[in-house]
């Protein structure tokens, strides 16, 4: 059982995962509220853009056009943020004090864009399951082909979904950014699951997710196949973290088209509550963490499939938490607890309530 | 002199103070905007607002009544993120799973806030050298006090600034929150700065000053007391790092009044030339690193006072760099060099814009 004071009094949690303190002051949602507010997304989108990149049969700012597209389409982001082809970086190798505090490294990679639907103006959360099945493929698709045919070491496949994430195109989209090295977030985490593994000989995620099921304090959907939370130490107002129930190290251990569908069921229960809560499109970025496309072996049995829903909304579809001053400079700050955001998602239907108005 | 490649390839620098990378994208910066624009800062606000609560004679939403204040202003918030008084909370012994994957601990503390002036319509960029002076003296008194009469070991001064830094009033002023425990980022840094000191028998700050001095690739502005630069691993586009010359631990050592009054110059200088970029109240997060009020003789002999500005505008005084999916989820990612931001900002006038129209 959860300890009453904790929903009351200041306190810290521990993200074992990360390896990193949160800041949680569960009596500070009563402050007044007279700052930036945002902007609701405009529900009346067209299913079909003639200015938008993204769209079937449009061009692209690179000046490629786009294929008549059915379900999913992926491309090679034109504004990428990592090239296959650069010159090469010589790291200094000299350890004088310059070398030492001016250290750099090259970064070679490929950035893609995966586009959910041809429909404009669709979201995770209004796509059925068979559709979502259709982006589950091509995610796996795409972590088969560049794990076969680039030698990098890691991808980072995300969404930013909604103005507030700094989405630059409401069409429903992810990115997918290969590189030649294995960035901070994984790193860490890959760091913290290896040394639990090695200290406690079982998995950290598989352990964890045993106490959630068995304590039920934090569960926001489930299935055979996943289970979503507001994990104990959650820094968003309303986080989720979904893990696979099986241990599985990558979404290629996803095999049969009914442990798919439990993927994209528990994909839409939580975009669909997300939705409802505000009723509103609701913002967020996510991702998927599980094994790098090459790393040892020890690497991989530590590892266990998780996504990470990161939304900022707090109060209203127009009142966000800002991670700024305290959160940037000292540490990261929440108002209500994970327990209570979790109590509330998990009363939510299932049911999107743009179905029912419309 | 810095490898001019660096200014064409995807890279990852390392940040020796936090310890992390930073992946940057020079080439970036071409791509399209579509997605949210900030709402400018309204340029005109009445010198006294009767609305605010910051203002002197003014009632605040905890009932009490401002003074008639002159110069700045320190009152204890009345939404404290932290208390002074609350139940203990006592941290599980046991070492069985669920104790090692739900870990918390309680945090007392106390939160004030500090009016930088009775102007509502003031930001430090507009402030006089001698008003900027009342507010260090008002940092300086509040470090002492804290200090000396609660029994705290860390305290955090910072600004959040403008509406996209989620700053819920327009007023000027800053806070600090002094907590039981020191914060995760003055943690890590003091980690790092403590493992400096140990193997090579320097402050890491004052060899990067010197470093910085000699190679001014990335000075912004500078005087007797100060350097502030673009550090070599900003991450925020227009980021800057202001490092004392004097090897100063806290405040507390800056004592003669020709000090404090270097410090305030450049506190001016880089807030008007944040202004004067994009002729804007330009938003950021600020937050002064220091020793923390209690701690080892090895934790204060590694310190070093520095003052963070983490801004998030890009490209003009509507458009922000996003740390949304990628930089959350995988990796901090920067667009242009720090390198390039800083002669931006070198150029600048030290002479507010809003002067010569005015
Ligand atoms: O205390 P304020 O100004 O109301 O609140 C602001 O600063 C705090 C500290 O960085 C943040 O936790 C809040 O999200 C932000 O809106
Ligand atoms: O690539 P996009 O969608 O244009 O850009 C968006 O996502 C990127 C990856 O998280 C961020 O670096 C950008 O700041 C954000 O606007």
């Amino acid at each position: 059982m959860m300890d009453a004071a904790l929903d009351d009094i200041s306190h810290r949690r521990y993200n074992p995962l990360r390896g990193n303190w949160i800041l949680v002051s569960p009596h500070r949602t009563k402050r007044p509220w007279l700052g930036q507010e945002e902007t609701p997304s405009r529900n009346a989108l067209p299913e079909h853009d003639p200015e938008c990149y993204l769209c079937p049969g449009n061009k692209r700012s690179g000046g490629a056009r786009n294929p008549d597209f059915d379900g999913t389409f992926v491309f090679v982001n034109d504004f990428s943020a990592v090239k296959e082809d650069q010159v090469d970086y010589e790291t200094s190798l000299s350890d004088d004090k310059a070398s030492l505090l001016l250290k750099a490294e090259g970064v070679k990679g490929k950035c893609y864009v995966i586009c959910f639907s041809p429909a404009h103006n669709k979201t995770l959360a209004d796509m059925s399951i068979p559709e979502i099945c259709l982006v589950i493929n091509t995610w796996q698709k795409l972590y088969r082909d560049v794990k076969q045919d680039t030698p990098f070491r890691s991808i980072q496949i995300f969404e930013n979904k909604g103005d507030a994430m700094g989405c630059s195109n409401p069409h429903p989209h992810c990115q997918a950014w290969a590189t030649s090295h294995l960035p901070e977030e994984p790193a860490a985490e890959l760091t913290n699951m290896v040394e639990y593994q090695r200290a406690h000989g079982s998995c950290m995620l598989c352990d964890y997710l045993a106490i959630e099921l068995e304590k039920k304090e934090r569960i926001v959907a489930e299935n055979d196949g996943w289970l979503a939370i507001c994990p104990w130490w959650a820094f968003w107002p309303f986080e989720t973290l979904v893990i696979s129930k099986r241990c599985i190290k990558s979404i290629l251990e996803l095999e049969t088209d009914k442990e798919k569908e439990l993927l994209a069921q528990i994909m839409s229960a939580i975009t669909t509550k997300y939705d409802n809560l505000f009723e509103t499109k609701f913002p967020y970025s996510m991702g998927i963490h599980q094994a790098p496309l090459r790393g040892t072996d020890e690497e991989h049995a530590a590892n266990h499939v998780h996504i990470h829903f990161l939304p900022p909304l707090l109060r209203s579809a127009t009142v966000k938490k800002f991670q700024v001053g305290y959160e940037l400079l000292a540490e990261p700050q929440r108002d209500i607890t994970p327990e209570q955001a979790a109590r509330r998602l998990q009363g939510l239907s299932t049911e999107l309530y743009r179905k029912k108005l419309g």
